[in-house]
C-alpha cells in the first residue's frame, strides 16, 4: 500500500533545539575568529538578494536546519522556501531564495549547504531506492550506521526520502546480532537472556544467518528477525518461514540492482546502511543576484 | 616530485583534545540510557577477543579516534593496531585487534566503526584520485564542504590519504568568489578592499571563471587563483598565463575521469569537494572470536 | 517467578560516560569557588580515614556515581565498598570507606552523598513496594516523572531496587495517553495513526479508563494497555479481557496499602510514579574517624 | 513578627539564565530523538487548549520553568497563569491555562510538570513547616541537601514556601561541621584556624552538640551555632546562653511533630533537610480540552 | 598612508555567536545564585534610567558585548549608545545610556563593565601606540599573547584602536620562532621542512635574531620575516636588507618610548604584546539617576 | 600583625576541576586545527627539554594552571617546579622545568604562559601593594573587577601575592553600594530593606561617602563600611567612628602612592580593583635547551 510507504506528506518538522546544537558547533567551526574575506569585502549596510539553487535534481530535506544557521548570524535575514522538505527539486531550480544583509549571507553560507546537501543527499538515496520497490509492500530503512554528530537529522532525512527509522540508538529497542549470539553461545540461549531482564516496551529482533537459526528464533517467539546477507531464494524461504509470526529484514549489501529482486520476496523491511553513511551530497549552490 | 606529495609516511596525528567532544558526543548519541541488548546478554565479567576487519580494500584513517571511542566506556581494553592510518588495508584484513571485557567492545562498535570507516572512507577516495595525477607535480586538496562538526577529523583523513588541505575555515586565508565579486562589483575592487583590510600573515586567493577575470587578478598581485569550472584547454592557457605569478587551482566538478588530464595542464592544485562531503565510507566490520 | 522480578543480582553498572557531566555539575554547583570552611581548617597534606554509613536501613544505589564525585576531586582517594548497589544496609552499616587526602574527602562529602542519599533513597522505596507484591507474577515499574537531568540515574536506582523500567523518553516507545486520544478524537483513530506511522521495532501501549476502550484498543491489536485509575473490580475485569492479547499495566496512585490488591488481579505490571519523584532520600552520613 | 517570615508576597522571580541549561537539559533528555507517539497523532497544524491543574493542594513554585520548557519548544505557545509562585492552589484548580499548537503542548507536558511538581512540592512542603511554627519567631532554613544540579531551583522553592535558605554552596559562609572539628582536634582550634583565613564578609557558624562545645564556640565569638540533635530542654538552654551572642539554629531529624516545641525554645533558625531532598512532589496534571 | 593605518571607520561588528558563551559564563560566574543585595532592595517594578560613564578618556570597545550581557538578563532593556566603537570618549562623557527594569541594570552591571573596560584599556593602548608612530607606514599589530579565553573579543579591540592583528592562532599562518630553530637545528632546515607541509594558503614568518640568520632566510624566500629584539641600527640594516623580499615585522619590549624610532627604520610591521597582555582597564563607572 | 597578612606560606591549591573547562577553552582557541608551524618542523618523535623563566622578577601564580595545560596535550610530560605559587622569582630564574615530547611542549607553550604570565602579574601587583603597607594591620583585598571568566584563578592568584578576597559575586555577600541607595531612597531604608530579606549567614556591607552616611550605617548596625574615595582625613575620621562598630573598607583609585597613608589611618581593609584588572603580565618565556 503505497499510502503506508510513502509518508512524505505528513513529514513532521523537528524542533530546533534538536539541532541547535550542531548548527551552533558548525558555525563556530567554520568562522570562530571571523570571514576574513566577506568582512573585508562587504560592508555591514550592503544588502543582497540570494538564491540557494539545487544543481541536481534531488528530494530536499533540511530546509529548517539551514534556515537555523543563517538566522543564527543574523535573525532579520528573510527566507522564502520554494522547495519544501519531502518534496523533490528539478536541477537549476531554486529551493529557497533569501534577502537582507549581504555579510551574513556570505558568511552562513557554506555552514548552511553543508547541512542542506547532506541530508539532501540522504533523502534523494533513499527516495531512489523506495522508488525501485514502489511495487512491494517492503519499507526501506536506515540504521545506525550514521555520521557521528548527526544521527537525529539523518534518520530525518531518511523520512523525508520516504523511508523508515530503524532503532534510534542502542536503548530504544533489542537487536540481537551476530557478535551476542558469539558471546551468548547460541541464538536461543541470547534471546532467553534478552528475555529475562529487557523492559516489557521493548521489541525484540534477531539477525539470523542461516535456516536453522530462523527457526530457533522463531521458535522463542521473537518480534522480527534480520536475515542477514542471505541469497534471495533462501530470503524467500525464510520469509516464507517467518510469516505471521514475526517481521522480517532483509540486510547486507542491498544495492540498487538488488532491492527490486529482495522485495519481491515479500520481506516486510530493507535495511540499507548507505543511505546514511555513503549517499553522495546533493550538489547545491548559494547565488547572489544583486 | 613524489615526496611532496604523499605525506603518509609524515602523518602527524591528532592530539585527542580536538576530538574528544566529538567522542563523547557521538557515544551519548547512540547509549544515551545503555545498551539494553548487550546488556541483557553479556556479563559485566565476559570478556572477548575481537577483530576490526577492513571488508574491502582501503586507506585507513582514524585509529586514534576509534580507539578514543573504545577508552571512553573502558581505559583497560587493549588494542592492537595492526594498520596505522595513511597506510592501506587489503580486503578481509585485520585492521585492530582487541581485548578486554565483552560489555564494553559491543557497545562501543557502532560508535568507533562509525568514525573509522567515515573517515577511511575520505582517506580511501583521496588516495585513490591522488594515484590518478601522481606523474604531475598538482596536489589534491580538500575544500570547506565538509561535513558539520567534523572538518578537522575530515581535513586530517585527507592528509592521511595523501591530499593536503586547504583552508580550515573563513578566517584563516582570503578567497574570493564569485559572490564576493558580484557585491565587490568587479574582481579588481574585491582584491582592492582585500589588500587594505587583510592581515599580512593572510593569502589572498581569487576565484576566476574567465582569462580576463585572471588578467585582473594577476595585475592587481594576487598570491592564488581558483581557476573554476574551466575546460581543459582554458585551464591551460590560465595556468601558462600564471606561471610565476600566482599559485593556480583548479576547481569545479573534477572526478577520477578528468583529473589525469587537468593535472597534465600543469596546474598546482586540484581542489576537490567530494572527497570529503561525498566519499562513500569503507566497509569495515568488528568480529568477535571467543 | 521471583526469579524474573528480582533482578538485583543482575544488576549491570552505568558507564561513567553516562554520569560524568552530572557530577561535574553538582560538584561545581556547590563549590564552584571553593570550600571556605575546608581551606581554612584542613592542610592539604592531612590524611584522614572515613565511613559513609546508613542512618537508617535501605538499599543501596550509586556507589559508583558518589565515587566519581571523591575521584573527580582526587582520584588519589581509596574508597572500599561494603555494600554494593543492589544490596541492604541496615541502619549504622558502614557503606564505603574512605582513605587519604582528609580536605577532599570534607569538601566532596555533600555533593557525593546527595546522590547516593536520593538514588539509595529510590531503590529502596521501591524495593519495599516489589516486597508487597511478591507473591503475584507483577513487575514493578517506574514512570518517566523523574528528576530533571538525573533520569538515567533515577531508572538504574529503580532496578537496583528490583523494579523495571518503563519507557526512557518520548522516542523509545509509543504510549498513547489519554490527551493524545483526545487530540485524536477517539482511541481508535489514534491507534490507526500510530500504526501508520510508527517505526517497526515500536512497541504500542494505550492509555484506557474503561473497559469499552479497551475492547477497542484490544480490537486494534496493541501490544500493551495501561489501565489507569481503575478500581480493583473492574480492573481484574480488564486483566481478564486483555490475556494472551496484549501486556497489561495498572497505573494511578497505587499505594503500599492497595498495591497488592492490585497485583493479584493478575496483571503484568504496576507502574508507579513516586518511586522516582516523591521517594525519601536515605539517611547516610559521612563521619571522619581520624 | 510574621512579616519578617513570609516572603512570598515578596518572591523575586529568577533570571531564566540561571535554569535554562537545566530546562533544555531536561528536555532533551526526554525527547532526544522526537517523541514518536505525538508525532503520528497529532499534525503540526492541530491547536489545543489545555490546563494544569493542582490534583492535591499546595503552594506553587515554578511557573517560569516549566513555561520556559514549553517555549523552548514553541515560542508561540501561550501561557496564562491562574495561580503564582508562591502563592496557594486548591485541590483541582487550574493553575496555567495554555494555548496554542498541539504538538508542542503535549510533547513538552512531562518536562514541565517534573519541574513544576518537583519545585511545589518543595515549597508545599516548607509552607507546612513554616505554618506549624508561624507563633515563633523562629525562621525555617534549608541545607545543602539539595538534589543534584537544581540547587539554584530548589532554594528558590523554599523561598516561594515561606522559607530562608542557609548557604548556598561551599565558599558562600564558613560552616564548621562535626568532621572539621575532628580534623581540627577541637572546636577552638578549628574556629582559629577560620578566623585566620576566613574573608571579612563570610560569617562564621560552628556546629556543636554538647554545651561545653557551645560555651567554647562562644567564646570564641562566632557568628551562628547550628545546636546538633539536642533534647529540647539542652537545646533551649543552649539558647539562652547563646542569647545576643550568636545566631542560634537547630538541626537533626526535626520532624512536623516536633517542630511546634523547637521553636518554642526561641531558636532562631530552624534547618530542615527534607524540604529539599524528600518533600514528595505536587500532585499535579495537564488536560487537554480541545 | 594614514587612510590604511587607521581601520576605525570600517570596524566590522562581531557577530554576537562569537561571545556569547563568554558572556554567559561571565554572568555566571558573578552570579550563579543571584543578587542578594539587589533582590533584597530592588522591587522587579522599579524602573531606573543609568548611564555608563568613561571616568578617563579612552578609545572605546565592546558595546556590544556589554550590551549582550545586559540583554541576558533583560532582552527588554533600551540602551542608546552615545560613543560607538572605534571612537574616543572624553573623561566623564556618558559613553551608553540604559533604561528599563532597575533589578537587570543593577545586576549585570559589573559583567558588562569588567567587558567593557578591559576591550576599551586594550582599543585605548592600541591607540596611543598607534598614533606615536603617525608619520610612518608601520602597522601596530598584536600577538598571541591575549587573555585565556577572549581572543577573539581582545584581537577585536585591537582593531578597535587602529591596530591590526597578527595570527589568530596556531593555525591560520606558520611563524617559526626560536624554539622551532633550535628543534630543527637551524633557520633554513626550519624553512625547508615546513615549505615540504605546509598548505598553500599559509604564509611562513621567520623569527631571526641576526643579520646573519635573516640572510639565510630571506634565501628561502619566505614571506615575512619577525625581527627580535634587534638594536635600532641593526633592525634599520635587516629591513633595507629585507626590502622587497619579505614583509618586515619588528619585535621584543617595543615601548611608546622606542615606538617611533623603531617605526622609523622603515618596518613594516610592530609587534607588541603588552597591548593585549597588559593594558590597563579603561576607568567606566555606571551611575543610576533616578 | 605580618602571620595574620601573609597567607603565602599557607596558600591552598585549587582543584583542577575549577579551571578545566578554562584551560581546554584556552587551548582550543589557540589550535583549533592544530599548530601548523611545529607539526611542519618537529617529528612526534622528537624529544626536548625546556625552561619556564622568569624574565623579570615577580610573584608566581598559576603553576598547576599551567601544567594542565601541558598535560591536557600530553600527559607524559614531566614538569618539575622550582619555584612554587606564592613564592618569588628572580629575573631569569628557572620558574619550571619540562622535559618529553618536543611537540607537544612548543604546542602549549603560548597558551600555558598565557595563564601563567597573567596570574603571576596579579600576585605581584598584590604582593607590591602588600609589602607597601606592611607596617600596619590592613589587608589588600580584591574586588569583582576581574577578567570575565577567570574570577576564580584571578582571586586566587590575589592569595597568592599575599591579599584577601572580598566578595566571589553577587551572591555570597550583601554590599549596598551608591546605585542601590540611589534606589531606595536612602542609606537606612536600603539597610533595612536587607536586613528584612537577607539569609542569616551573609553579612552586611554599605558604601558610604560621607561622614553623615556613615552614622546612619553604624546605627543600623551592619557589618561592615566600604569607605569610598574619602580624603585621608575624612578616612580617619570615619574609621574611629566605626572602630569596635564595624569593619572599615577604604577603595577608590588607591595607588602605591597613597596606599601607606591610607593604611595609616588604621583602616582594616584596603580594597583595589586594578590589582585584577589592570596588572601588567609578568613577563616570562618558555626556552628549549636541546
Amino acid at each position: 500500500m503505497p499510502n503506508n510507504k510513502n509518508l512524505n506528506s505528513e513529514l513532521v518538522p523537528l524542533y530546533p533545539l534538536l539541532y541547535d546544537e550542531a548548527v551552533r558547533r558548525a558555525l563556530l567551526e567554520d568562522l570562530a575568529r571571523g570571514d576574513v574575506t566577506t568582512d573585508a569585502i562587504v560592508s555591514p549596510e550592503d544588502t543582497a538578494k540570494a538564491r540557494i539553487l539545487a544543481r541536481a535534481p534531488g528530494r530536499i530535506a533540511g530546509i529548517a536546519v539551514a534556515s537555523h544557521v543563517f538566522h543564527c548570524l543574523d535573525p532579520g535575514l528573510q527566507l522564502d522556501v520554494l522547495v519544501c522538505d519531502g518534496n523533490d527539486a528539478e536541477a537549476n531550480e531554486t529551493v529557497v531564495s533569501i534577502q537582507g544583509a549581504a555579510r551574513p549571507i556570505l558568511t552562513a553560507e557554506r555552514a548552511a549547504l553543508n547541512f542542506l546537501a547532506h541530508l539532501s543527499g540522504i533523502a534523494t538515496a533513499t527516495r531512489d531506492i523506495v522508488a525501485l520497490i514502489a511495487r512491494h509492500p517492503a519499507r526501506v530503512v536506515c540504521t545506525r550506521k550514521t555520521t557521528p554528530g548527526l544521527r537525529v537529522l539523518e534518520k530525518y532525512a531518511v523520512r523525508a526520502g520516504g523511508g523508515s527509522n530503524h532503532r534510534f540508538g542502542l536503548d530504544d529497542a533489542v537487536l540481537i546480532k551476530d557478535n551476542h549470539i558469539v558471546v551468548a553461545g547460541g541464538v536461543a540461549e541470547a534471546i532467553r537472556r534478552v528475555r529475562r531482564r529487557a523492559g516489557h516496551m521493548v521489541k525484540i529482533e534477531v539477525e539470523v544467518d542461516t535456516l536453522d537459526q530462523l527457526d530457533i528464533a522463531l521458535n522463542e517467539g521473537i518480534d522480527a528477525v534480520l536475515l542477514d546477507n542471505m541469497p534471495v531464494k533462501m530470503l524467500a524461504e525464510a520469509v516464507r518461514l517467518a510469516r505471521k509470526r514475526a517481521i522480517t529484514e532483509a540486510s547486507g549489501g542491498i544495492t540498487p540492482k538488488t532491492a527490486e529482486e529482495i522485495a519481491a520476496t515479500g520481506v516486510d523491511l530493507i535495511s540499507i546502511g548507505w543511505i546514511t553513511h555513503s549517499a553522495p551530497a546533493l550538489n547545491l549552490s548559494l547565488d547572489v543576484d544583486f
